[in-house]
C-alpha cells in the first residue's frame, strides 16, 4: 500500500513538472518581437530578478533563525528531529514555485505581445501556456515535497504515520512563512509602484497608462510579476500543500490507518492528470469575442472538475474502503463550493452584473459615494461565500461520520479543502495567465505596437480579471476550510503532548480563555490589513516623490527626448517593500506563541477560530470591494457615465486606487495569515502546553 | 430585602427624572433669541416632530405584530404570560427616552445660540443642561421600568426571581428593537441630509455649511436631532437596561438568591446619585480655552466615576455578602475599561495625536491615500479596545469565582458592563450636548449672528466631538460585555426548557454547528453595515436630486431673494429613512430564529459569539475611521496642509463624507444589533429547542 501511494504521487508530481517543462519550451520558441520589446522585457526581468534576489536574502536570515530555534527545541525533545529540516524544505519549495512562476512570466510577456501581433488565438496560447507552467510547477513541487518526505520518513526511518504527518505540518509552516513574505513583500511592491505610477503619471502629469515617459512604468510591470505571479505562486503552493497535509494528519487520527492518509495524496495526484487533460481544451478561433474567450477557459476548468468528480468516487471507495463511500460527498462538496464561491465572486465584481454596474452609477454623485458603494458591495458580498462554506462544512462533516466521531467529521472538512484544490493545476493556470497578459499589454503600449495588438492584449487582460476573481474564490474558500482543518490538527497535536489533553479539555465557547482568544483572533485580520495597507501607503509615497523628482529634474523627459531612470524606481520599491514585509510576518508568527503563553491552549483554539472567521470575511470583503471598484472603473472606461476623462471616471479611479491594496495586498495576505497562525500554533504546541500561564 | 431594593431603585429613578425636569425648566427659562432664530428653531422642531410621529406609526405596527406573536406563544405555554407586556413596555420607554431627548434638544438649540451671544460659559451651561436632561431621562426611565416590573411581578404576582428576570429580558428585547429602529432610521435620515446638503451645497454650488440658501439645511439640522439625539437616547436606554437586566438574570443563576439580583440594580441606582453630583462640577470661566472647556467636562465625569468606584465596594460587600467582596474588582474593571477605551478612541480620532495628524498629511498625495489611510487607522484602532475588553473579561470572570463556578464568572462579566454604564447619567450628558451645540452653530449661521457667537458655538461643538468619542468608547465596550452576558443568559434560559439542557450540551468550538454559527454570526455585522450604508446612499441620492432641482427651478434662490422649500427635503429624508429602516431590523430579528431552527441552540450560541466578536471590531473600526476622517478634515480647516479650499481639504472632505455613514449610521447600529440578536434568541429559545432541525 505505502509503496503504491508514493509511486502514484511521485509519478504524478513528475508528470506535472514534465508537462510544465514541455510547455515552457514551447513558450520559449516564440519570438520576443522587436528590439525595443526585447529591451523592455529585459528591464522588467532584471527588476524582478533583483527584487527576488534581495527578498530571498532577507528570507534566508529569517529561515536561518527559525531553523536554529526549531533545532534547539528538537534537541530538548519538544519537537521531532526532522521538524527543522521539514520547515526549511517547505520554505524552499514555496520560494521555488514563486521563482519559476516569475521566470516564465517575465520570459513570456513580450512573447505574448508579439504573438498578439499575429492573432488573438496565438496570444491566448502563449499567455495560457505560461500560466500553465506556473500552475503545474506549483502542484508538481507540492506533490514532490509531500511524497519525498513520505518516502524518507516511512522507508528511510520507519516512522509511524502520526510522526510523518507531524513533520509534514512543519513543512506547511515553512511554506506558509515563505508565502506570507512573498505575498506581503510582492503585494506592497506592486501596489506602491502602481499607485505611484498612477498618481503622478496619470493624474498629475496626465500621460496615459504604461507610457514610457513615466519613470515608474517599469516598476509597475515588475510589480505585476513579483506580486501577482511570484506572490501568488508561493501563496497557492502553501494552500495546496497545507490542505493535503492537514487532511493527511486528520486522517491518521480519525482512522488510525495509512489508507485515510493516502486518500488526500492520491486525490491531489489524480487531480494533476485531470488538470493536464483540461488544458488541451483551452483554445479559441480567431476573432473570438470576450465571451468566447471566457468559454474557452471555462471549458478547460469545467472539464477538469468533472473528471476529478468522477475519479474521486472510485478513489474513496477503494482507498478508504467501501463502507466509507459517503466520504465522497465531502470531496464533492468542496469541489462544488469552490465553483459556487467563484461564481458569487464573479457576480459581485464583474461588470456584467448589477452590483458593479450600480457601483459605476454611484460615481455620478461623486467620489465619496463610489467609495461608500464599493465598501458596501464588498461587505454585502461576504454573505453568499459564508453560506456556501457553512453548507460545505456541515455536509463534509456529517457525511464523513461526524455524528459518531468528531475526528472523522473534521477529516471530511479537510477532504473538502483538498477537493476544492484538486484541480489547482488548471485553475491556477487561468489565474496566472492574467498578469502575463497585463504585462504584454504594457509592453505593447511602451513599444508603440499597432492599435489592434493593444486591443487584443486588452481583451486577454480583461478576461484575466474575471478568471482572477474565480481563482480568488478558490483561494479564499480553501483557506477557510484548510484553516479549520489545521485548527483540528492543532487540537490533535496538543492531545499527544504530556499534560496536553487536560489543558485543552474545556473548549466550550463560554470558557473565558476561548472567548478572549476568539476576540483577539478576530482582531488579527483587521490589524494585519491595517499594517499592510499602511505599508503600501508609505512605500507609495516614496515612489510618488521620486517620480515627481524625475519629472522635474530630467529635462526633456516629458517631450520624450530623455529617458527616465526606471532602475531607481524599481530599487526604491524593492527597498521599501522588503523593509515593510518584516513586521506583519513577525506579528503572524509571534502572536500565536504569545497568546498561547498567556491564555493556554484553549485560548489558542479560540484565537484560531476567531481569526479564521473574521479573516475569511475580511479577505472576501477586501478582495471583492477591490474587484468591484476595478471593474466599475473599466465599465466607465468602456463609455458609460461619460467615459474616460469624465468626472465619473476620476471618481472611479479613486475607488480603484483604494481597492488596489485591498485586493492585491491585504486581502490575499489574510488568506495566508489564517493558515500560518494554525501552523505556528501546531509547531510550538509543546512550548505552550508546558509554559502557559492561565 | 426586596422592599429595600425596590425602594432604593425607585427613589433613585424618581430622583433622576426630577433632576431632569428641574434642568429642563432651567433651560426653558432662557430666551430663544431673535424672531428669525425662533423661526428656524421652530422649523427644526417641526421637522423632527414630523419624523418621529411617522416613525412611531411604523414602529407601532411592528410592535403590534410582535405583541400578537408573543401573545400566541404565551398562550401555547412557550413563554410566560408577562412577556408580551414586558416587550411593549421596553419599546415604549426606549421610544420615550428618545422622544424626550429630542424635545429638549430642539428646544435648547436656539437657546444655546442665544446664550452664546452673552458668553461661552452661559452657552456651555445651556447646552450641557440640555444634554443632562437627556442623560437623566434615560437612566431615570430605565430604572423606573426595571423597578416597576420588579414591583409588579414580585409583589403583585409573587413570581420567583428567575421568572422575573425572564420577563425583564423581554423588555430588553423591546428596548433593543426600538433602539435599532431609532438608530437606523435616524442614522439614515441624518446622513442622507448631511451628504445631500454637503454634496450639492458645499461642493457643487460652493456655498458655506449651514447657509440658509441650501434647501437641505433644515433637514440637516433635523437629522442631528432625530439621529444623534433621539437615536442615541433610545440606543443608550437599551444598553443601560440590557446590562442591568442581564446581570440580574445571571446573578439569579449564579447565586440562586435575590441579593445577586439586587446588586446590579443598586449599583445603577447609586450611579445616578454619583452622576448628579458630578454635574455640579461642570462649569467654566469666561474666555475659557478649548482645553479648559474639556477639563470642565472631564472634571464632572471623573468625579462621578471616582464616587461610584468608592461606593461600589460597600455595596458589593454588604449586598452580595462579605465572602464575595472580590466581585468588587469586576465592577471596577468595567469602570476602568470604559475610561481606557474612551482614551484609546480619543488617541486614534483626535487631532491632538499622531494618527489623525498623519492621516491629514496623507491628503497631500490625494483622495485615494486619505481614504486608504482612514480605513487603516480604523482597523488598527481595534487592537487596543480588544485587549482592554479581553483583560476586563478575564479579570471580571476570575475575581467573581469563575474558576470554580462558570455562572459566577459570567455574572462578573455582566457586572463589569453595569460598572461601565453606572455613570451613564453624566457620560450621556457630555455626549448628548454635542448635537445641541452643533445645532446652535447652525442656527447662529442661518440667523446671521455675530462672528464671535459662531466662534463660541464652534468651540462647544468641537469639544462635543471629543466627548462623543469617549461616549462611543463606553457604548461599544458595554455593548460587547453586555452581549457576552446575554449570551450566557441565553444558555441559562435554554437549560430551563424541557430538552434544552441536552440540546446545548456540546458547546465545544469544534462542534460544526457552533463553528458554522460562528461564521454566520461574524458575517452579520458586515451585511448589516452594507445594508445601512446602501440605505444612506440611496436616501442621499434622492436628496441630492431634490436639492439640485430646487437650485434650478426656484428663481432667485442663489441670490437670497427667494426661500428654499425646506419642508420638501425634510419630507424626502423622512420617507426614505423610514422605508430603509425596515429591512435591517427585520433581518436582525429573523436571523436568530432561522439560524436556531436550522442549526439548533448550539448554532445560536456560535452565532452570538461570532456576531459579538466581529460586531465589536466592526463598530470600533467604523466609528474610529469616521472620527479620524472628521477630525483630519477639521485639522486641515484649522490651517494645516493648505487649509480650507485647498486640494488637501477637498480630499479630506471626501474622507469625511465616507466616514459619515460609518460613524453615525452603521457603527452605532451594530452595537444594538449584537445585543438584539441575543435578546431575540432568548425570547424565542423555546421555539428553537422544540423545532430545530440539526
Amino acid at each position: 500500500m505505502e509503496i503504491l501511494i508514493v509511486a502514484v504521487t511521485l509519478a504524478c508530481s513528475v508528470l506535472a513538472l514534465l508537462f510544465a517543462v514541455i510547455l515552457a519550451c514551447r513558450v520559449m520558441k516564440f519570438s520576443e518581437g522587436t528590439d525595443l520589446m526585447k529591451r523592455i522585457s529585459l528591464s522588467i526581468r532584471r527588476g524582478a530578478n533583483a527584487f527576488l534576489k534581495r527578498q530571498y536574502k532577507i528570507v534566508l536570515i529569517f529561515f536561518g533563525v527559525m531553523f536554529a530555534l526549531l533545532g534547539v527545541m528538537a534537541i530538548f525533545g519538544l519537537l521531532n528531529p526532522f521538524t527543522p529540516f521539514a520547515f526549511i524544505s517547505g520554505g524552499f519549495f514555496s520560494a521555488l514555485s514563486g521563482f519559476i512562476g516569475m521566470k516564465i512570466a517575465t520570459a513570456s510577456n513580450a512573447r505574448t505581445a508579439n504573438a498578439c501581433r499575429e492573432g488573438l488565438n496565438k496570444g491566448l496560447r502563449v499567455a495560457f501556456s505560461a500560466g500553465s507552467v506556473m500552475g503545474f510547477t506549483v502542484v508538481g513541487l507540492g506533490l514532490l515535497d509531500i511524497s519525498l518526505w513520505f518516502l524518507i520518513l516511512k522507508f528511510g526511518f520507519g516512522l509511524q504515520p502520526s510522526e510523518i504527518t507531524g513533520a509534514m505540518l512543519t513543512f506547511g509552516m515553512g511554506a506558509s512563512s515563505m508565502a506570507l513574505f512573498a505575498r506581503v513583500g510582492g503585494g506592497i511592491f506592486t501596489k506602491a509602484a502602481d499607485v505611484g505610477a498612477d498618481l503622478v503619471g496619470k493624474v498629475e502629469a496626465g500621460i496615459p497608462e504604461d507610457d514610457p515617459r513615466n519613470p515608474a512604468v517599469i516598476a509597475d510591470n515588475v510589480g505585476d510579476n513579483v506580486g501577482d505571479v511570484a506572490g501568488m505562486g508561493a501563496d497557492l503552493y502553501e494552500s495546496y500543500v497545507g490542505s493535503v497535509v492537514s487532511a493527511c494528519a486528520l486522517g491518521v487520527t480519525a482512522f488510525a490507518n495509512i489508507r485515510a492518509m493516502a486518500l488526500p495524496m492520491l486525490l491531489a495526484a489524480v487531480g494533476v492528470i485531470c488538470s493536464i487533460l483540461g488544458t488541451f481544451l483551452v483554445r479559441t478561433k480567431e476573432g473570438a469575442t470576450q465571451k468566447q474567450l471566457l468559454r474557452a477557459l471555462s471549458r478547460g476548468t469545467n472539464f477538469s472538475a468533472i473528471l476529478i468528480a468522477l475519479a474521486a468516487f472510485p478513489l474513496v471507495y477503494f482507498v478508504l474502503g467501501k463502507e466509507y463511500w459517503p466520504v465522497y460527498f465531502a470531496v464533492l462538496a468542496g469541489l462544488i463550493a469552490g465553483v459556487l464561491i467563484g461564481q458569487a465572486t464573479e457576480y459581485f465584481t464583474s461588470d456584467s452584473y448589477k452590483p458593479t454596474r450600480n457601483l459605476a452609477a454611484t460615481s455620478e454623485t461623486g467620489t465619496a459615494t463610489i467609495v461608500i458603494g464599493g465598501l458596501s458591495v464588498g461587505m454585502l458580498s461576504t454573505l453568499l461565500p459564508v453560506i456556501i462554506v457553512s453548507v460545505c462544512v456541515l455536509v463534509a462533516y456529517f457525511v464523513s461520520g461526524g455524528a459518531t466521531s468528531v475526528s472523522r467529521g473534521l477529516y471530511g472538512i479537510a477532504l473538502a479543502a483538498v477537493g476544492m484544490l484538486s484541480t489547482l493545476g488548471i485553475t491556477l493556470a487561468t489565474d496566472a495567465y492574467g498578469p502575463v497578459a497585463d504585462n504584454a499589454g504594457g509592453i505593447a503600449e511602451m513599444a508603440g505596437l499597432e492599435k489592434e495588438v493593444r486591443e487584443r492584449t486588452d481583451a486577454l487582460d480583461s478576461l484575466g480579471n474575471t478568471t482572477a476573481a474565480t481563482g480568488k474564490g478558490f483561494a479564499i474558500g480553501s483557506a477557510a476550510l484548510t484553516a479549520l482543518a489545521l485548527m483540528a490538527s492543532y487540537i490533535d497535536k496538543v492531545k499527544t503532548i504530556d499534560g496536553g489533553a487536560e489543558s485543552i479539555s474545556n473548549l466550550s465557547i463560554t470558557n473565558p480563555t476561548v472567548l478572549v482568544g476568539l476576540f483577539i483572533g478576530a482582531c488579527l485580520p483587521f490589524v494585519f490589513a491595517a499594517l499592510t495597507m499602511n505599508s503600501v501607503g508609505r512605500a507609495a509615497q516614496s515612489v510618488v516623490k521620486e517620480v515627481r523628482r524625475q519629472f522635474k529634474e530630467i529635462t526633456g523627459l516629458m517631450e520624450g527626448k530623455a529617458e527616465a531612470d526606471y532602475a531607481s524606481c524599481v530599487d526604491l520599491c524593492t527597498k521599501a517593500s522588503l523593509r515593510e514585509m518584516i513586521l506583519p510576518t513577525v506579528v503572524a508568527i509571534a502572536v500565536p506563541v504569545i497568546v498561547g503563553i498567556i491564555l493556554g491552549c484553549t485560548g489558542v483554539v479560540g484565537m484560531l477560530a476567531g481569526a479564521t472567521a473574521s479573516g475569511f470575511l475580511m479577505a472576501v470583503f477586501m478582495s471583492n470591494s477591490g474587484g468591484a471598484w476595478d471593474n466599475a472603473k473599466k465599465y466607465i472606461e468602456s463609455g458609460t457615465h461619460g467615459g474616460k476623462g469624465s468626472d465619473c471616471h476620476k471618481s472611479a479611479v479613486v475607488g480603484d486606487t483604494v481597492g488596489d491594496p485591498f485586493k492585491d495586498t491585504a486581502g490575499p495576505s489574510i488568506n495566508i495569515l489564517i493558515k500560518l497562525l494554525s501552523m505556528v500554533s501546531i509547531v510550538f504546541a509543546a512550548i505552550v502546553v508546558n509554559f502557559s500561564i492561565l
